[in-house]
């Protein structure tokens, strides 16, 4: 018994492995495109799952397609909503650049698989759906492809860095209110400063993401245009009247998500720059994200010849030859993560600017980096949360130690002896490697009880 | 007669030209940082002037200040927004991160300057204005810096960016209305598609332009928060009572914009998120351009063996050898500028995540990088406007010539007989170089009669 | 019967699947950092059998370690070359920044696995082996790792890239060859231009690869260098002598390259400017690649109304809506690799900078986007090559047709009449929509048996 | 009297400002490109100025060119090298991405002042040098302004990058063997290690710098390729015999480097992989520099809450409200121009990977990015080295206090009682906040002499 079968495409017949439901075309884009090894993230795939049951549903509502037709459709998406036939998408991002073979990958998965589904057998000659007449019906792959697109990375923004961003930040927010009282010293330029509290600083976090997610927000209202029912080149070729509206309302009923038909179709083929847009947002929480991690990793630092201000978990040995040692892992994770996304940022931007007439083709490379990008983001604040954040305390014998010998708080003395005096003062106790007080009083600037009253750490926060 | 005066600060004395304004600090830095050359942008001077305006008329009103100081500060003010003291703010990017000197050079030029408005002169010991306690009150470098980079950069985008992509934007629009009904082949693939307008395709233009000035927007909102009032690190530290709220409204009042007073000020001095997101939106407007840029450049090719189905004004001998030729330079103008904006990007990026604990030390960097990209954006913009785009013409020749060769008017057939059989069609026309009608003739699948009543260019649009 | 048994660290004990080799060290990184999904290349997996073998024997050689176990580690490291054992390496790249699990993953495989092949079972108190004070010796994470970086990146230059690329610059050399003699029109600004032969403008190609393989070997050299012996902080704590010398040379000898022992290996830990500086080289290649992917894009064009001076194979079905299409698909692929590409350098420059002291905790994050590079380089090149490159003929008929159109033929005319009067032929000429000869004639500038004689394609070349 | 005068090209007449030396094409660029305002930078005028008066030579030896004319463009030349007619080129880089207008700036300044060396006046008719027939004989922009980007960016790397970069690299290494006693705690992932020398700590950015050098030197190759005698497409239309070889060598001998003629004309105009590769060893570079500005900064922070081990120069007063403050301004002046460096290497990669053809039309925004680069690489070196590196000094208390603290002196047990016992040794000195000799003796792993015999920092090193 063969294990390949022969399916046929506009450029002939090929074998493919007998027990897969894809089809001809399928094969030859997994044949000539052996790159890299990074595949069509299955975000995309079930993303084309709702897209294709929605367009057989407006399609059979419109009269253009059978409804029994219309329900086999949506039967074998759901199969790959449930994941039942991951292993039938075997394509790698570093296809052609419209994804019109993961287009027909779907396709002739959804088509080969329905009619087994109705009994028949993937050697019939004739089958119960076409791939391009039936499923593929008011279609282009240059409409799909990036309604796909907008589809899976609503939904991730969603489902994973939203709410991953969300959980940092009110764990963030709940340390700051927790540590609102630890008085410490402040650092500018990596050195001394004024002081500060502890939550004062943590509330500088959190107000970085809350204004990271008003960001992504603001970016969502382009991502839920959907291209659907351009097909071709924009125009809407072979669609019915009414189709391009309709299919977006089915597509937001079955996501729940707001999504519409796009205003003008020729650019949501042509362009994509909502992606670009939206990961311009995601872009700028990387940044915040690493500033926090880098902080956190500088603030924990030590034990004993660093910074050591706060106390991180420890959740693994540190080192393979250093015992007891324990480092910021979740720190470097993060901010590893980020330095991916900001890399991705580019790719991105170079794919959204190189796209000529009505299609862009770097479609596959633009959302394999906005779904890694967003799942970072998700993944590793939430990691970062669970790991780290949550256990954060402050170490206050330190904290004290620092603020205690800080010169800065010669600051406090500006406005009643002037910048230049309390300079004087500042560069003295340096100097001597004195106190401000006794380098103050030697000089005869300020009185020992006035130095007292206007020199006082906790009110000057 | 001395060509210098000597001047002092904290560190010591330090010769300085005569006949200049600024003092000891501005000449450390001049001497100190010989890189690169790129001067402090003077939009940020600008912002300066207008911020110290404000602190100064605050501090009045919140009696910290004689009102007479207030009113001299204030005047020096206009006399710098008035561009008659450009050549006192020699100053590079490459500083001290917080831009602490250039806060310096404004305020020593307006004490001095003041001083010598009011008849003293630059010798005198004692002056009118003490550049730290007067001009500098109830403000740091750390909070004025942030404050003026915000100014600078919603004044650029309100007066420069958005008009000039605004302003190409509405051009583009007239095109698409003009060229409505130049019905043409589509391109995607940069192969030969279905048809659309020449109308239709310029409109994806006008929608991505659409879409990016409101992303632009959707970032002012955060720009809007100003960070003076913070001092030092965030906490506000030697400014009075209301201080924050009431210097944000003189802003507001002196620029007409929707300035107010951050919320926190723990981000406005640690993080410049608001700089990312915006040039976020601004990298999403140089995609944009970069696609249109491209496609101008490549429909107007030719004259004789390109695509050339738009011409476009011939501003300039286009080569130094080759007699008569005529190129696409405003494309490669604006096409270059976007690649700039592309990689200032990147730049912010690195600055804006590497900013530790209480102070971001990027920040020249980044307003440097910001207000290069948002000039750019509007004059580049406003450049392919004048000198290009109000001057798109059809080719009408060469748009019928490419229309009527093309066999992808065979899609049309597609809900006729279907995909297999129209794809024969194709084939057989594209390897015998014959014309569509005359190979579905042959293969039997239509009659001639249904061909030409179904393959029609302008009801496929 | 229990699916899970216990393992210990200094940590405390952890439930770890009970088929599984690896310990709790790497159960621990595998549950704290459930981010991204990306994971750790098993080139680096691979790399540290290699590394571990060598330092096993060298530790053998220099009297640290019992023969008998240095017999053993090799053993299991030969299998984890093999393959054998891939499935027990489950950690992400988004973990410590030293990669520190990811070295105690391949000690804590070596040794259980060595444990059992001696006769022991996984649940025995002793082991053979200490993952540690055996596996380990001599070794820390720090100089471990990048240890495996540069073996990796090396061994897939010298393996993927360089072949693939040499491969298609091999083919393109063929084509320049075969077609030297086809001579058709230039375009410089996307306009017609001069004409050269297809050979030559191939020949560009060729060059452009050859320097930037010439690139690649160029960067070779500092990949070469080796941290090992360095341990924690690279002053080669806890190693015998002539350890670092000699461990890089069974490395050597185990790969055949020509690694040796790095000089200072304070930057071998502390920085990974290898990397950075062979991905500068990996991503002129993606510069270059992307070019020739356009070229070939825009050249073969068409088939009707675009460039078309070259055709490539048809490989796959063009259009889901579109019959008989036919796209650039590796064009697409080749030049969606190379905006990768470009990304990933941004992420390896941002790790690279942001390292701090004794080391850099970008690691996992550098290798990750090199290796991806350095394969889809090689992988997209090859691709090229044989389903595109090795295809590509010339079409003569359309390269006649444009050659003779061309307006830019009057260049040969500057040297005998001048630049300006050959500029008022080549305007009389567009402007009246005829040929360069009568625009002459009628002006009178040259005799028509000149122009004939000065005027011929084949000898502007 | 008028201010203008009337000049012509191949367009018709323009206004050009009476006393200026450029003509039409100049004056058409000026007007329609105004943007952004960046000059193209005077390097590249120099540079064209060499290659003019080189071209000029050749012209005349190969007999195409009167000698007195190759005289006169030669003299006109030495004046523009000179710096007497700067004021000559008001041309911004956002123009033609060819160049071509820069290049006809210089040719037109040449033609104009020599006529007007040799008596004429702006306004005669006849004049003694043609721009195009005469200046740029046997030139094309399209091969010049590639000419000048390499004459000018090898230049820059030779005059300012190498010597800058030289000088910081002595002075660390200076300071590294001044330092090779002092002995301090090792920081690995920003936490305590073991210990090692400031010596050797700087020895690794000695090393790096090293590298970085290397690598600069290793593109110089491909940069030393001209592109002269291509002409218009790469062919060499329009100039004699041995032109090309001939110009190189005289350029060669002009700027004493060792230039040749490219082998490949057709990349030379069509790709600048040289320039994106030398720039990929520039952003190496970059990454070292931010690396080490980083350390430098981080290990003289303080002066009394920080690390604190080092201290580096007060140039100026850190603070306009913290009176005495001193902050690590050139680490920040050097990480903000390195962040630079790392963005213009994208632009420089979009730009590079963008051309299409025969001709590369970003080279305008390639070598303003490239020199850009280059110059700040440079200047931050030397200031880093002047104002900081070199007056860096070690704060022996404070390295003292930090290693004597640190617990990972317990890493030299490893040897004697096993990774194991070892970390039981530190983790419990570090919960008890004790030292690790009285952990170990509590624990008996180790006795008081032994302890003492193994555990010494000054022999981990």
């Amino acid at each position: 018994m063969s294990n390949t079968r022969q399916e046929k495409d506009s450029i002939g017949t090929i074998d493919v492995p007998a027990a897969r439901y894809w089809g001809a075309q399928t094969q030859r884009s997994f044949t000539n495109f052996d790159i890299g090894g990074q595949q069509m993230p299955l975000e995309i795939v079930r993303a084309f799952a709702i897209l294709k049951k929605a367009a057989a549903r407006t399609n059979a509502e419109l009269g253009v397609l059978d409804q029994a037709k219309s329900d086999l459709i949506g039967k074998v998406a759901d199969e790959i909503l449930a994941g039942d036939l991951d292993a039938e998408f075997p394509l790698v991002v570093w296809q052609t650049g419209s994804g019109t073979q993961s287009n027909m990958n779907v396709n002739e998965v959804i088509a080969n698989r329905g009619h087994v589904i109705t009994g028949g057998t993937l050697t019939d000659a004739d089958k119960a759906l076409h791939p391009n007449d039936d499923v593929n019906k008011s279609q282009s792959s240059n409409d799909t492809f990036p309604t796909a697109m907008h589809i899976a990375a609503y939904k991730m923004l969603m489902e994973n860095t939203i709410p991953g961003v969300t959980q940092l930040r009110d764990t963030l927010r709940r340390k700051s209110a927790e540590m609102k009282d630890v008085v410490k010293i402040g650092r500018t330029h990596f050195m001394d400063a004024t002081p500060l509290t502890l939550g004062q600083e943590f509330s500088g976090y959190v107000s970085q993401l809350d204004h990271g997610l008003r960001a992504v927000n603001n970016t969502l209202d382009h991502l839920a245009e959907l291209a659907l029912g351009g097909t071709a080149v924009g125009t809407g070729l072979n669609t019915p009247d009414g189709y391009d509206v309709n299919v977006a309302q089915q597509i937001a009923k079955l996501t729940g998500l707001p999504f519409r038909t796009a205003e003008n179709k020729f650019e949501a083929l042509a362009a994509h720059d909502a992606i670009v847009e939206a990961h311009g947002a995601l872009k700028t929480l990387a940044v915040s994200l690493m500033k926090i991690g880098n902080d956190v990793r500088m603030l924990s630092s030590g034990p004993r010849s660093g910074i050591g201000e706060i106390t991180i978990p420890a959740n693994e040995p540190g080192s393979s030859i250093m015992p007891g040692k324990v480092n910021p892992t979740q720190s470097e994770a993060l901010t590893m993560a980020m330095a991916q996304v900001m890399g991705n940022d580019v790719a991105i931007n170079i794919g959204g600017c190189t796209g000529h007439f009505q299609l862009n083709v770097f479609k596959p490379l633009m959302i394999f980096n906005f779904l890694m990008s967003a799942r970072l983001i998700g993944d590793a604040a939430r990691s970062f949360e669970i790991n780290c954040a949550a256990g954060i305390e402050p170490n206050k014998k330190k904290i004290k130690e620092h603020l205690n010998n800080s010169l800065m708080l010669v600051t406090a003395l500006n406005t009643k002896i002037g910048y230049d005096k309390a300079s004087e003062i500042a560069k003295k106790a340096y100097k001597e490697d004195t106190t401000l007080k006794s380098a103050a009083l030697e000089l005869g600037y300020v009185s020992a009880d006035d130095f007292d009253a206007w020199v006082r750490p906790e009110s000057m926060i």
